[in-house]
């Protein structure tokens, strides 16, 4: 089912790792927030394992969650992506730096700005996660009194996704010449405005920075909803999902090839379930270890989180154990996390308490407790199944965690030619297989815009003002 | 006049110099465009120098001038300051990183965020030029029709600043506890919201980054209008100026300080003016190099040039050798630039080809061509007369007018006792003598506000939707 013989491996780099306790653990860092020799050493760890890239989520703003105190023990300060990543550019060689940034709340030209930058300070290997943000208390940070809809975020991102686009290929790979005998700096014919005026932006360009290095850096997106399905088979790379088992998984990664064949594409995404793994040296071990990580779970702060990924809502009026209220009512964000939660609930009769402690190890997510061996088979077996490109690793704690994946299992994936032994390509494209993109403008010259600067000021013909 | 012994100096990076033809010259870098390892090397041979600062500038967008020929030869791409700034701070420890983000085309959360990212990743150098932007094209990159009045984008940028400030104060210093034992991650009594709502900006806050290094980084600002001088005598810690001459400058620096002190500061801003120096090892031999480079200028570009900053005229109806015409049109942007090109045209009696000359030399700053001894000369003269407390640096081409003025200025001015001969301090505040400034909530408990998160959801007396 697969189309390549190798897997694809993103990691997430987070401050605490994605177990809600994971900071707890005896093994955790604790140097202090903000340190990047920090992230330095994740990033070189993540290298030395052959990743094709680390993974920095993003949020732009809290969210909600209820009380005060519950709250005061959950880690929702970050740094924000796209600098974290250039610095973490001069700390690495190979590896890819993909960083989230919000379609919802950022202008386009800004984030076209931030990733060509990152990929050419990092020589082609910068990834973009595109999200359209969840909370309400991002918006408020926005100046919008209330968080917009989910179809509008979703039709403002395809716009938006496209306008970068756009904006990348505003100079042609060898429009820049500087050539000091003629003085000739650029060739103006090989520069394209936009002049796009669509339903929520307008956007002139051209960009003021030339092509990336990639043409357009790698494309990450982690919609599940039917609408950020298609969208993702539309444009994404990579697709990062959080399947609950196997089938789910199989029948996501068909639908979306489907979509993006029928979307006109020759390259299909790489599919990357999320999978955060607990290994130890033997069964046992790795699921006590998983144990204490989940004994450390404060249960007011669990079900706090429980009630944010549910959309917002109030269980204290119900027995924490419980079977969850069949009421919940129906909100605007993290419509897939949510349902998925509901489900998970239903089908294993779980209590609150006890689906609050799945909300707490990557939000109800695959979560694997084994030995390095049990690791790799059952990525092996998703792998070969069609359920997997590759993987979103997550781990429960770091930097230990990251320390037994690259160091266990990595090793028996590049023992079963599973997973390369060394990079090899100058970029983040071509560690991933993936082809540098056609420039939009050169493949369709009848979209080609004169840029305004070029007019004279002062003729009737001149800039048009909007 | 000065209160320090010892001067502040700031460097400007750009891909081709401050020189419109200095990319032409036999020694400037020819490596191609975007190469980090070009900045990489800049910024270590500021550092060698012991500078406190690299800068950088940014615009949005490419401004209006006239002519696709001529432009065609304009360098006006550039990386984006923050991942450029972030990525050299890996390649430097001690140098001040000075970037340039726009108050009218970005949203306060995202430049609260990025610069408090940088101060985290770079252990305390950044630094904030805050600009409004001048040009009209960077407007129709960000949906906007027209370019926003310079008065009501001074108005947006004041409220602002008070908005990042507050924004870098949502966490106390020591707000962070990271108690594994009592699962206990942060103080809740130590964070607190801005629920800002203003004439031009809506933030709720609290950032999701913990206080910065510096607590604020260092602010830049260069207006030179009557608002802009006010702006800046508010909040600047540095204050880069473009003076023609001797008395404007010391004039200028007096009516900062007094505006500064008016406002309640004791502690007076950096004021830096331009000055771009040619340095070779006779005055006769500077003076040929000056003279190489301007004959490297093709009139129709530096024509064009002159016109942009004129803000956006057509000359093409005056003869070149001619006097510049008296009915230049007032314009929104760039006005004290303008002016100042005027004045300098109308003083010197220069015909338009003369002046577009010297507007392509640092856009009509002063511009020494001598020895290093009389470079030191005049920079200790200005430094005396209380005309500056130090230089923004500024070289017509780049690596080799860099090098010179490390190598052949920076001693001399180091045995006068006029710069420093190694870094002291941690962070860019100290390399510039200022104090880390006291947490603005902490300063004024009356204004503390709690979280929106905080609060229940679903009680009567929930979050506040505007």
């Amino acid at each position: 089912m697969t189309d390549r013989a190798q897997m694809t491996l993103f990691t997430f780099l987070r401050d605490t790792g994605s177990h809600l306790a994971g900071w707890r653990h005896p093994d955790a860092y604790d140097g202090g927030l903000h340190q990047f020799a920090y992230y330095k050493a994740l990033a070189q760890t993540a290298e030395r394992g052959k990743l094709d890239a680390i993974f920095l989520s993003d949020t732009l703003g809290f969210r909600h969650i209820v009380g005060k105190d519950a709250y005061s023990r959950l880690d929702l300060c970050h740094l924000e992506p796209a600098t974290l990543l250039a610095a973490l550019s001069q700390a690495t060689q190979h590896i890819g730096l993909v960083g989230t940034l919000s379609t919802t709340f950022f202008e386009p030209y800004h984030i076209a700005r931030l990733m060509a930058s990152l990929d050419h300070i990092s020589e082609g290997r910068a990834g973009w996660n595109v999200v359209t943000s969840l909370g309400e208390n991002e918006a408020h940070n926005f100046g919008l009194a209330e968080h917009l809809d989910h179809e509008v975020r979703y039709d403002r991102a395809e716009e938006f996704v496209g306008v970068v686009k756009d904006l990348w290929d505003s100079w042609e790979d060898d429009a820049f010449e500087g050539n000091k005998a003629s003085g000739r700096y650029f060739d103006p014919d090989k520069v394209h405005a936009l002049n796009h005026r669509g339903e929520h932006l307008a956007v002139a360009g051209p960009l003021n920075i030339r092509r990336p290095r990639q043409g357009h850096p790698v494309i990450v997106q982690a919609g599940s909803s039917a609408t950020g399905r298609a969208f993702a088979a539309r444009h994404a790379d990579a697709i990062f999902t959080i399947p609950t088992n196997l089938e789910a998984a199989i029948a996501f990664r068909a639908e979306v090839f489907a979509l993006a064949a029928a979307a006109g594409r020759s390259e299909m995404p790489r599919v990357l379930p999320a999978i955060h793994a607990v290994v130890a040296d033997s069964e046992a071990a790795a699921l006590a270890k998983y144990q204490s990580l989940n004994d450390l779970i404060d249960p007011a702060l669990s079900v706090s989180l429980l009630q944010m990924l549910l959309g917002g809502v109030d269980l204290s009026a119900h027995s924490i154990d419980g079977p969850l209220p069949d009421d919940i009512p129906q909100t605007l964000t993290n419509l897939t996390t949510r349902q998925g939660l509901i489900d998970l609930a239903r089908r294993e009769g779980l209590t609150i308490r006890q689906l609050a402690v799945r909300a707490s190890v990557g939000r109800g997510a695959m979560m694997m407790a084994g030995t390095a061996e049990q690791v790799a088979d059952h990525m092996q077996a998703w792998f070969a199944a069609g359920a997997a490109d590759g993987f979103m690793l997550s781990q429960p704690y770091l930097p230990g965690g990251l320390d037994d994946f690259v160091d266990k299992v990595i090793p028996i994936l590049q023992a079963r030619g599973l997973f390369r032994t060394q990079y090899e390509g100058a970029t983040l494209r071509d560690s991933m297989g993936l082809s540098r993109p056609p420039h939009r403008f050169v493949a369709d010259p009848s979209r080609h815009a004169e840029p305004q600067i070029w007019a004279p000021m002062k003729q009737a013909d001149g800039p048009t003002r909007s």
